[in-house]
C-alpha cells in the first residue's frame, strides 16, 4: 500500500510524513468503528471501543502538536469533538476498572496471609488482631456499597456511550475522520516536524520540573494531584509526537514506564475519591465508613507511590539497546 | 571515685567490670528514685520516672545477657520485678505519646498546605476536594474521641504507677537494687564477658535474618508485627551488652538508628491499634469512623516505613570515625 511506503519514508518531506500518519490513524479509527458495529460479544465491543479511543486520542494529539502545519479552522473544530468522543467512551471502562481496583484493595486489606508462629503458639491469643477485626466488619459492606454505586455508574456510562455512538454529533466526527483517511487538510506552512515535537517535549520537561520544589502538602489532599494529571497529558502528547518523529528507541522504555506510573496515579486518585464519595452515602454503618476510610488512605498512599515511580522512571538514563 | 576507675578498666577482670557496671546502674536507679520522691513539678517527675525506667531496663538486660556470671536464684527473682516496674512506669508516658502522635496525624491528614493555582483559578471549583471534605467532617470528632479515651487511659496508668511506687512489691525491688549498689551477687563462674555479649549479638542477627523471606502479608495485619517487636527487644539487649563490653564506636550510630526505627515501628503499630479500638466505640457517627479508618491506615503505613528504615539502618556499613 502507498500509505505504508509514505509512513516509513522521510524523503517525501514534512507534509507527506504528517499526512501519512494522520491518514493511518484515521484508517485505524474507521476500522475500529466497523469492528464495533459488527461485534456481538461484549469483549469484542470493548476491544473495538478501546481501539476507537486510541485512534481518536492519537488524531487529536497530532492535531494539537502539529497545529501550525494543518488547516487551523478544520483542526480546531475536530479536536474538541474527538476529545468528547474518547472521553465518553472512556467512562464505562473507567468505572469497571475502578470497581475492580477497589474490590482488590479491600480484599488485600482484609486478607491475612501470615499467621505468626508466636501468636499461634500462645493459647488464649485472639484469632485476629483488633485492627483487622474492625476492618473485616465493614469491608464486606463497603465492597457491596461500592459495587452498587460503581456498577450503576458504569451502566449509565454504557447507555451514554451507546447514545453517543448513535448521535448525529458522532456521525459528523466519523465523517470528518473518513475525509481525513483520504485527504489531510494541511496548511501548507513550511516548518520541520522536529520543531513541533521538540516543543511538545519542552512543555513536558518544564511541567515535570515544576513538580519538584512544591511546598509540603497532605497526601490526603487531592488538590495536589492536578499538576501530575497535567504532566500525564503532556507526556501523552510527547509520546504521540514521537510516533510521528521517532526519537531514540531506548528512551521509549523509559517514557512507557513513566506513562504507566501516571496512569496508576490517576487511577488511584480516582479510586480514593470514589471511596470518599461512598463514605458520604447517608445512613451507612460506622464499620462501613471505617473500611472506606482505610480504603481511601490506601489509595492515597498508592497515589504517593505512583508519583515516586514516575520520578524514578523519569530520572532513569535511557537504556541503550546494543 | 573507685567505681569510675573500675568501670573503665578491664585489667580488673570480668567480675570487676560486670560488678562495676551493675553497681553504677543500681546507683542510677537509686538517684532517680530519690529525684522522683523529691520532685514537685510534673516535668521533673516525668524525667525521674524516665531515668528510673532506663536504669531498671539496663539492670534487667545485663542480668539476662550475663546470667551465668551471676547468682542465678537472685537474678531470676529480680528480673521479672524490674520488668514489672519499668512496664508499669512506661504506660502513662506511652498513652501521652500515642495521643500526641494521633492528634498530629489527624492534623496532618486534614490540613492542606497546597492550593493548586489551576483549581484556584477556575470559577465554580468547590473549595475543598471531596476526599478532604469527608475527612474534615469526622476528623474533629475522631480527635475528641481519641483525646477522651487516651486521656482516661493515661490517668488510670498514672494512678497505677503511683500505687505501684507505694507498694511493698516496689519497696522490695528498691531494697534489692540498694543491695546491688554495694555488692553484686556474682556466681564466681570464670568466662569472658565478650562471649555473652557475642551471644546476644548472634541472637539479634539471627532474628533479623528471620525477618526477610517472610511470606507476603497485608500491611493492615498487625499479626506481622510480632517478629519486629521481638527484634526490638533483642536489639536493646545487644546495645545494653555493648555498654558493658564496648564494640567499635562507629557501629553505635548504626545501632542507634536501627533502634530508633523499631521504636517508631512499635509506636505506629500501637497508634494504629488505638485508632482501630476507638472505631469500635458504640454509636459513633460514620464520618468519625471514616476518619479513624484513614488514621488507622496512615499509622499502618508508618509501620511499613519504619520497617524499611530499620532494614536500611541495619544494612548500612558502620561509618568509620577517622
Amino acid at each position: 500500500m502507498a500509505q505504508q511506503h509514505l509512513e516509513s519514508s522521510e524523503a517525501y518531506g514534512t507534509d507527506a510524513v504528517l499526512g501519512a500518519h494522520l491518514r493511518n490513524r484515521a484508517t485505524d479509527f474507521l476500522r475500529a468503528l466497523r469492528q464495533h458495529r459488527e461485534s456481538g460479544a461484549a469483549g469484542d465491543t470493548a476491544d473495538a471501543a478501546r481501539a476507537l479511543r486510541r485512534a481518536a486520542r492519537r488524531i487529536s494529539g497530532t492535531l494539537h502538536t502539529f497545529r501550525p502545519l494543518l488547516d487551523a479552522e478544520w483542526s480546531d473544530a475536530l479536536r474538541p469533538e474527538l476529545a468528547w468522543l474518547s472521553g465518553t467512551l472512556a467512562h464505562e471502562h473507567a468505572y469497571g476498572d475502578r470497581l475492580a481496583r477497589l474490590a482488590e484493595a479491600l480484599h488485600r486489606l482484609t486478607t491475612s496471609t501470615v499467621a505468626p508462629p508466636a501468636q499461634r503458639a500462645e493459647p488464649g491469643t485472639p484469632a485476629a488482631p483488633p485492627g483487622r477485626e474492625t476492618l473485616a466488619l465493614g469491608a464486606a459492606k463497603a465492597a457491596a456499597l461500592l459495587d452498587r454505586q460503581l456498577t450503576l455508574a458504569r451502566t449509565r456510562a454504557h447507555s451514554t456511550a451507546l447514545q453517543a455512538l448513535g448521535s448525529s454529533r458522532f456521525h459528523a466526527v466519523a465523517d470528518s475522520v473518513a475525509v481525513l483517511a483520504s485527504e489531510v487538510p494541511l496548511s501548507g506552512a513550511d516548518a520541520p516536524l522536529d520543531r513541533f515535537a521538540a516543543e511538545a517535549e519542552a512543555r513536558l520537561t518544564e511541567a515535570v520540573a515544576g513538580l519538584g520544589g512544591r511546598p509540603p502538602y497532605s497526601q490526603y489532599d487531592s488538590g495536589s494531584d492536578t499538576p501530575w494529571h497535567h504532566v500525564r497529558l503532556l507526556l501523552r502528547l510527547h509520546r504521540y509526537a514521537l510516533e510521528v518523529v521517532p526519537g531514540p528507541p531506548a528512551d521509549a522504555v523509559r517514557l512507557s514506564s513513566a506513562a504507566h506510573a501516571l496512569n496508576a496515579h490517576r487511577d488511584a486518585a480516582e479510586a480514593a475519591a470514589a471511596a470518599s464519595q461512598a463514605a458520604r452515602t447517608p445512613r451507612i454503618a460506622p464499620p462501613t465508613a471505617y473500611a472506606l476510610g482505610v480504603l481511601h488512605a490506601d489509595q492515597r498512599h498508592q497515589v504517593e507511590a505512583a508519583r515516586e515511580a514516575f520520578l524514578d522512571a523519569w530520572r532513569r538514563e535511557p537504556v541503550s539497546t546494543p
